[in-house]
């Protein structure tokens, strides 16, 4: 941590180095706890007069060895990564002034330190005291404490716990001058707003119901409440909301069916609301907190989406086999004639809470879609229950053994869509990218209903991801080893059956290249046909515009050869 | 360098390390000059007093570093492997005695260090003198010098050269007490053997003609002779020879046209002859040196080839447009129809001195062109000129210029077979592993009479492979841009037409994943459609036999699917 003003720059902490980070997040702590992309790891006070930092002994961890294979000589990035059991970094929580001098340490002893996550970080709105929130390594509970910027003493305030795993979110949000905060938990099933005292005392839940608060934006203490967004009139949408602090209830702000996406001012006077649905392509409006519209900012033109031929497609709701409601979208061919039988193109994600059924326009993988419809492929939609935003109720199906719920949900759902009359279930094909491509290579060996799969940049095995994701879903290897065991695709790849088309940019630091890698060889060892193709200088998303050309090229290409 | 007897085991050498190598060999000094799989640097004296032994100082050598993806965690091989153009390991040659004490330093200082190999060592007959040759790193010289073993220093007895580079050989062969030896040179366009005294001063020339002498089996000085192995009788095959010593001519001793090859005892009284030909699957037999049969060890049962259905196949002989003979070998579909238009399957391998039209049985394909006969294709194999083993003479075409000659030689051969009227030029593919990787990539990129192509473990640009073979035939990088640029099947990727298979070992040591990869991210990059397909945990040789069976079942499919 170095601090810069007028008079140049000086050192707040001295003992960093390439593996022990002061104030900024290794790779797994930025992935997988603080939001991919975001390294940094100090906060200020709100006096400015100090910052808390992470302190991350990268030491124990493992390394990863990336080749980009591209130059005469290789460039080689040797990278700190923990996959599922293997140590993680080490954290600590410093506290260092910003005129300088030594850190104190906030004593976290009561927690192992190869046991502990600190998940956020932050300050009270009066800055006497660092908000710490510490988790097991498995994300099983979540304490939430204070710590003292000088002594570096804890007043733990309460433990978050669900019947399954924590993740971790944002928060809390203080009101009543800092003597109450907001807190979300997903603890009766669903994530809620529950206000606390300082002293950690529920004083009551703001929220309650079978859908979930998305985000919170918020408090505005002259109004008395809070502003989120929230998913109570569509699973598939997101509303804004005003909620009373009190437990009065909410108000519905935004209008229009859709998804909203809101940036709110600090003041929670006004917000820009970047809307869009699955017929309305895109607007950009800035707003009154009540919900006044006073300036439409931009809009995508009417009739854009017709010239270029793109349908809105249709949401359908599926019943499981055990009666959960699913949501669905299905994209019919043009010119649909339901006297014909189509072959069917799945997508799917399919992991923890990642519902792909949105009401939404764009995404992804939206074009590629429409030119396959226009083709003539049915495509098929399916948010598998661990999937679909219904809560951790819906998720917690899943835990300790990824795979086996998601295939039958997806299998239930292509049920409704053969029964229909106009899909040929001889020509089913399903894809996906990261947990979808796990999920595609999943389905092509333990179901023999998909004759083709396309497994992009997928995990093969959960023993090759990272520990901090795995794990929460997984637990450990040592502990979990059926779990393992029956969710890796390596292990089933001799069951192989359909056209297997495998993905991968070769310097992924995210999911490694030895996923596709080690499937390969498991395949070529069990006399099983596949294809591979890997792109060179690409990470976890093919960015790179002319290889993202050939990538989807290539990928119409496989489906009209093998549907 | 340590020496183990009766009392023990006591270092000769002390400074060795990861990176300075005493009396072993580093790869590339292995692979390219004293032979793939020998790695032994030292020598001893005939007098058991004293060994020789190089000096390798890699530092200066850049990494390549190999990722092994199997394993939760991988295997990381960073290995030290100069490039076209990068600094050569530092070679240095040292005398140590087997008793112990410092070694004393051949005195080489005539040669930069930074443009000198090492390329053979040993001692005279009498262990007076360190036998040593040096060459400049591109190789367009040798010189060939005694060493003193006391003092170092050294004496020229002559330096051999031709109009292009020199391959490393083995020799000299000493004869007449010492006082004179043999030597293989390509002066002329052929390989052939010198005689010189011990001064340096040429005697003369013991063979002549427009063949070569392949291989030298040792002096038999009772005699007057040395036992050869040539190809003056057909280029094809191999046959043992007695040639004088006082240049008085040669005598053939081995029996049956094919290829003989000759284990000679070091007596020269006996020799194991192990013997096959197209039509002859196997026999090996100890003769006396006069080439009496004295008995048959084992052979091939007649009809064992019939019983697999394998068939021998022909030789063609193809003039080039310039009028070269080329060697070609023809192998028809079963029950052949002269009236039909057949698809045709090209093997290549291209490099130079490395005919692969032999008059034997067997070798690396021999089964998969058999299969492929039986299921209709035409296999068509055609010696260009510079691999044809008919002399530097015919080689040097290439020099500087890697890629052109050898394709417009292949279009002639195949030029011949499509004349004949059974072959389909519309139906063309062509198949090569390593520089015949390298072929088959080069002519999809720069002709487009093939419709297929597969490149297994192809160098696809030369800058991305090793120094000493490379600039033997190509010069450095920085001398000839041109050469490189114009040999490059990188630079060429978008011309690529017809359909093309990339296949390579992923820990491949020698040419690179890296060279798939690169041309890969070309052809993506230039938007062209192509396979790829990697093994992982091997190396140049896919010798897993699950994999290998992959291996071919996969070309097998990618031939049916494309002609």
């Amino acid at each position: 941590v170095v601090a810069r003003d007028g008079t140049g720059e000086r050192a707040l902490t001295t003992d960093g180095g390439p593996d022990v980070l002061n104030g900024k997040l290794d790779w797994v702590y930025q992935e997988e706890i603080y939001g991919r992309g975001n390294f940094q790891g100090f906060w200020w006070s709100p006096d400015s007069r100090r910052l808390a930092f992470l302190a991350l002994d990268q030491t124990p961890v493992p390394t990863y060895t990336i080749v980009d294979h591209r130059g005469v000589h290789p460039e080689v990035d040797v990278m700190r990564y923990p996959k599922a059991g293997d140590p993680n970094p080490r954290a600590r929580l410093g506290v260092v002034d910003a005129a300088g001098g030594e850190p104190r340490w906030v004593d976290l002893a009561a927690y192992p330190i190869d046991d502990r996550l600190i998940v956020r970080v932050g300050w009270t709105p009066d800055a006497s005291a660092v908000v710490v929130q510490v988790q097991n390594r498995i994300q099983t509970w979540l304490d939430f404490l204070l710590a003292d910027p000088e002594s570096g003493s804890v007043q733990g305030l309460f433990r978050d716990q669900t019947p399954a795993w924590i993740e971790p979110t944002d928060g809390p949000w203080w009101f009543d001058g800092g003597r109450k905060l907001l807190w979300l938990s997903e603890r009766d099933g669903y994530r809620h707003l529950y206000a606390y005292d300082r002293s950690g005392k529920l004083l009551r839940r703001l929220t309650e119901g079978a859908w979930e608060v998305d985000e919170v934006h918020g408090v505005d203490e002259s109004q008395g409440a809070v502003y989120v967004t929230a998913d109570s009139d569509d699973v598939k949408g997101a509303q804004l909301y005003r909620v009373a602090l009190d437990g009065s209830g909410m108000t519905r702000i935004s209008e229009g069916a859709g998804s909203h996406s809101i940036s709110m001012a600090p003041s929670q006077r006004y917000y820009v609301d970047s809307f869009s649905s699955l017929r309305d392509l895109g607007r950009l409006a800035l707003h009154r907190s009540d919900g006044a519209l006073l300036r439409e900012i931009d809009r995508v033109p009417d009739g854009l989406g017709a010239q270029y031929g793109l349908r809105p497609g249709e949401f359908v709701q599926v019943q499981a086999r055990d009666g959960f409601a699913m949501e669905c979208w299905l994209l019919k061919p043009s010119g649909f004639d339901p006297a014909r039988r189509y072959p069917v193109v799945c997508f799917t994600y399919a992991g923890p809470h990642a519902p792909q059924v949105r009401d939404r326009f764009g995404g992804f993988n939206l074009l590629f879609h429409q030119l396959l419809a226009q083709e003539g492929y049915l495509i098929w939609v399916c948010d598998n229950r661990s999937a679909s935003g219904k809560g951790l109720v819906s998720a917690a199906g899943v835990y300790k053994n990824f795979g086996e719920e998601e295939l039958r949900d997806l299998e239930d759902g292509l049920d409704w869509l053969l029964a229909q009359g106009y899909a040929d279930p001889e020509r089913v094909g399903i894809w996906g990218w990261s947990y979808g491509g796990y999920m595609s290579a999943y389905a092509l060996t333990h179901s023999e209903r998909f004759k083709l799969g396309i497994s992009g940049a997928p995990v093969t095995d959960w023993r090759l991801y990272d520990s901090i994701y795995t794990e929460r879903y997984m637990g450990l290897p040592a502990e979990n080893p059926k779990g393992y065991e029956k969710s890796s695709v390596i292990a089933a790849a001799k069951h192989l059956s359909g056209k297997l088309l495998l993905i991968h940019g070769t310097i992924d630091e995210n999911v490694h290249m030895q996923n596709t890698l080690q499937l390969a060889h498991a395949l070529q060892q069990a006399g099983k046909d596949f294809e591979l193709m890997l792109y060179p200088g690409n990470r976890h998303h093919v960015g790179n515009p002319a290889q993202r050309k050939h990538l989807y090229g290539m990928m119409a290409e496989f489906i009209r050869r093998n549907l």
